[in-house]
């Protein structure tokens, strides 16, 4: 190759390695889990990764949704069966059970207990200062529908996108979770 | 270093950034768990992840193998153990129980239900599509022995493999998801 | 460019794209689960991938560390809920329930059973194994915090960590795990 023709394949290669370097600074979290516990992990670790400087896109869905809704969501505009799944499923971070030792919603109390007890915050707390600090939550548009859930039943600042977008998030992150 | 050394040296770097650049067109799954729910997720993922054209390989193990039984799986040549693990375990896409609200089998019935009035094509047939679609399906060998559960036992047009099939396509593919 | 300053840009490449290859040496869990089969399946993925001469960090977290659990584990100088949790989770390997059909604990002893007929190695020995072939095992602090588990609690040659150090494992490998 010639001096000049190399330059610019060069300058290629560096353009090629910028793009792939910068999965580097990026995590993509999909939250298809409802309990406790695992949103508790989900949270912790997005504002882990913020605090070192990643950008996060959080994908929500399926039971997941259940951590994002907000505890005042009511069934007006609803059929029967999308009035009967609102009813049942936990609303908000406050509401969730644990995927174990649930005892009946005890172990919930018992594990805010015990994480109060040793300064680890609230999850409430963790999703709404993931939020301040820049997490992008994205909720599953196909999951809302089927479960008869309304923007207006999420937490603010929620974004909403499908499948696609969170495939885009994942190709432009080094690290993509399934919680 | 001289151009000529030059040259070679970038075409070497051209080539091994293909190969990083590659893993962007591939998309590796683990599907372990066998609640409908998950399985759906699983699929839904894979043909997404289609339609934007990746290669998606579904490495299938333990749990997650009650996805792509037939329905008309047998017990034939059977020892008892394994005859009692086919009999009790869910066969195919139509009768997983759902992780949350199975209500004795009435749980997968009404989701059918809410995601059929949404349009969402059903379990059977994303799993058909996607194979259709080419999606790699590959049953897990050492959970197949464990289980005893024998290759016509499984749909058609599915592999089969262990854990460094599934190791090496994680590590051709930007995004691996264990669900 | 001059031929010099090209040398030098070429030479960056090379370095960026080495440290963007090292990924493909590095595999990442997060330990998350604590069921028998869960785990069984955790190590068996960590095992294949040191044949395949990755190296590999398993951090273990929330109900994963009931399976690196000592047996033989105490409760002195615990409060009494962490008392009460110790009292109530299973303490290592031997005594982890299965996600599915572990009634009452028969599942697990069944799937002993017919993972030992099938020459397939059992739990502890995954283990012992994984560390002996140079697995790193790190538990994950706060969850031991939350929960009252003290490093002696815990097996032999695990190390301490937060989540910080976990996703700088994940951004040095090509594949994260969440299990």
């Amino acid at each position: 190759m010639e001096n000049k023709e190399l330059s610019k394949t060069v300058q290629e290669l560096q353009e090629r390695l910028d793009k792939l370097e910068a999965k580097n600074s990026r995590l993509t979290m999909v939250l298809f889990s409802g309990e406790f516990d695992k949103v508790m992990a989900a949270f912790i670790i997005a504002n882990g990764a913020m605090a070192m400087g990643k950008e996060v896109t959080m994908f929500v869905t399926f039971w997941g949704l259940d951590a994002i809704k907000k505890p005042t969501m009511g069934t007006a505009g609803k059929n029967i069966l999308e009035k009967m799944v609102t009813f049942m499923r936990p609303k908000g971070p406050a509401n969730l059970p644990t995927s174990k030792m649930n005892f009946g919603g005890i172990g919930p109390k018992l594990f805010k207990y015990m994480v109060g007890k040793k300064n680890v915050e609230s999850l409430a707390s963790l999703i709404e200062m993931g939020q301040e600090f820049g997490l992008r939550i994205v909720a599953c548009q196909m999951s809302m529908d089927v479960m008869g859930i309304k923007k207006e039943d999420l937490i603010d600042g929620v974004e909403f996108g499908g499948v696609a977008l969170m495939l885009g998030e994942s190709y432009a992150s080094n690290t993509t979770l399934f919680i």
